[in-house]
């Protein structure tokens, strides 16, 4: 052990010498980035909106194109909204390997929750600029569009974005299909920009964990060995809208009372079975929405999320056995409509996984190996390409909240670990 | 028996030619009246939308002006945005007697409730013009202004609309203090609006029940003897705003299940008393609103209707109280803010009410004595005038829905009646 330690010793004197080996990103810098993309959609209260679609989010995507185009990387928006940056490889043959995350928030999101992984690969490229390193595969740096949607960007990507989804709208008010052309996309020619098994070499993405445990493990990066399934319904209630003041409370047919039975019997399910599956409604629309009327018409979202599709379909099987008691109680009628943002569970790429864990011990920082409860961009990219997700820890396990934060040091630590896997894989890979 | 038969048939041949007794409204106009108000707001599916200060309602308002006008009312809009019409008196010391309803709707609501009083009033000026029948005493129409946000145009007349509800928004987006405004009030001069008691010699408004009780029972008229109180509250639940993907079901603070939670005990606490209370929470709102997020900010409405204050006291006690468990257990805050748009249960003047039941008899119509569930301008009118109500019935009891509905031949009745007792009390009253 101690023949080992030394070696260590030796070849932290020496990397140096080696030119690539201590290659670091640029805290200050990435820390402005971060800063300088939270000013699109600022608040007056300080915080920041940029739900995709939105002016906010036009804009700072235009600020990223501008920001790559500074740095020579070849750049354009494709068909899906995606921001596509290309820096060239020695060998005009070889697949790229491709890196990024999102720009999108969720509404009241933070700055952190796809920025970090954004802004990192932004500085990963100005590295490998200042440093002069050139890499046999060209690089790849995709800002997907709309994640928080329902990862529309890399879904397209991955060449299974379905058209029924494109009328989906969002807080902005505009629907995915309208938001895509907002971007500069183009709906009409979003097959052009699926992508077969095999056109990329690697696909990697940082993120925040958005969960509590490497914080309270007290852990630097998280190696994600899987990305968990999700699915998402609309869930109508059809009641009847009367007048609150002359219907009598046994005679109501009440949207919103059926809807808060159902909301109950959500989270009683999600609960009832062993294991980490979760059941979420986060959004929730009564009408007419007046004090004095009963609600006659109401809908929720409903998510359900696990590793396992099987656990997934257990879970929304036992709700919707629950809704219809609760219809049949109430008299008022439920229905499910499966949203097209579903998303099956993802296994990382093992060769990938170990060459990140090699990443993280040359730069010697704890860590484990995990699960991802969130789902990302990575999820729909493992469809096409051998794929890997690095996670930095997030304060309180705060995250989809202005609260969300994670340390300049744990973004730089997640960064490292980025730029020596990609400069790894660029010497693996064929 | 049969004697009495003969002198009434000898009346109705006889009537005639007395002038007053065989006036009646005109169908074929009256029905026409409530087709043309319906344009104001109208949708492509048919249905009208017209809440209080939309474009809509301040249009409608002009169109009721325009009409007076026309039939020689002196008629302005005061400074709580009311239409008031003043048809002269014969002698020009009387208070006036005034009558009217409302124009404003809910959020899809339906053509008859507050539109059939008003437009009754409107064609019983064009009757009593056309057959030139002066009244000793002045008659007022009054077009109330948001009587569906919190009978606001009347307590303003009544002298107890507070500044504190000028912030609360409807929604249109406008505040009752821009609203009135919109409308052409003026927020700064509300006090001059405010009537004393005996300023009026008496009030009375002609309203669709709103509830199934005459249609049930196959009457004609309903005679209000008193109106119900209510109170409003929004509820605050304050939870906190995480990832829906990585926050554990035993680590959330859910804002929306609270509220689901609240909204079940609502209806229990309503419904675990005897009597008629009512209790009904129509408005939600879920933030941040997104699938994905689980909410950490939730706010709903709150009201509670009974003939008894202390009832409604006792209910929103009971509430409170199961608030409070629902708080503790969830480790979500639940706040009460209580709103200005409370009424205390109103009880019609009883001359009025007789008045009315000679009038109804009169015209041969079948009927009762009855409560109003709802809540009317009247309510407030109360306080500063005696006050009378006639309901006509509500097909299917249905009211606030597009699929309201009172027949041609209710409303002329419901018409003829209000006709009949301004008339009567011009006499009776000094």
């Amino acid at each position: 052990m101690k023949k080992y330690k030394n070696i260590i010793a030796i070849l932290l004197i020496v990397s140096p010498l080696l030119g690539i080996a201590q290659m670091s990103v640029n805290q200050e810098r990435l820390e402005k980035r971060i800063k300088d993309l939270a000013q699109f959609g600022i608040q007056e209260n300080g915080e920041t909106e940029r739900v995709a679609f939105s002016d906010a989010d036009v804009a700072a995507q235009q600020w990223v194109i501008e920001q790559l185009k500074a740095m020579d990387i070849e750049t354009h928006i494709d068909f899906a909204g995606n921001v596509i940056g290309i820096r060239k490889g020695t060998k005009p043959n070889m697949k790229p390997i491709s890196f990024g995350s999102h720009i999108d928030r969720v509404p009241h999101g933070g700055n952190y929750d796809g920025c970090v992984g954004s802004m990192a690969s932004l500085e990963i490229l100005k590295v490998l600029n200042e440093n002069n390193v050139k890499t046999k595969h060209p690089l790849e740096i995709i800002i997907f569009s709309n994640e928080e949607g329902g990862v529309v960007g890399s879904r397209a990507i991955a060449g299974h974005l379905k058209e029924s989804a494109f009328a989906v709208k969002n807080s902005t008010g505009y629907s995915i299909g309208e938001g895509m052309m907002r971007l500069g996309g183009d709906t009409t020619r979003l097959a052009e920009v699926a992508r077969k098994k095999g056109e990329v070499a690697a696909f990697l993405e940082l993120h925040i964990e958005q969960g509590g445990t490497l914080e309270k493990e007290n852990l630097e990066i998280g190696i994600v060995k899987g990305i968990v399934g999700l699915k998402w319904w609309d869930v109508e209630f059809n009641g009847f809208a009367n007048h609150a003041g002359t219907t009598p409370m046994n005679a109501r047919k009440d949207a919103l009372l059926a809807a808060s039975k159902f909301i109950i019997a959500v989270n009683e399910v999600a609960t009832s079975f062993d294991g980490t599956q979760v059941a979420t409604v986060g959004r929730i629309k009564s009408e007419p929405g007046a004090p004095n009327v009963i609600p006659g018409h109401v809908v929720t979202s409903l998510e359900i999320r696990d590793l396992s599709s099987e656990v997934i379909e257990k879970v929304y099987t036992a709700i919707k056995k629950r809704a219809e008691e609760i219809s049949k109680e109430s008299g008022v009628d439920i229905t499910f409509n499966k949203l097209d943002t579903t998303a099956d569970p993802a296994i990382m790429d093992l060769t990938i996984q170990s060459e990140i864990e090699k990443s993280v011990q040359s730069l010697e920082l704890s860590y484990k190996s995990m699960p991802s409860g969130a789902g990302h961009d990575a999820q729909d990219m493992a469809l096409i390409a051998p794929t890997g997700m690095i996670f930095v820890p997030s304060k309180n396990g705060i995250s989809h909240s202005p609260k969300e934060f994670t340390s300049a040091v744990d973004m730089v630590n997640g960064a490292n670990v980025l730029l020596q896997t990609i400069l790894a894989l660029d010497k693996k890979l064929k």
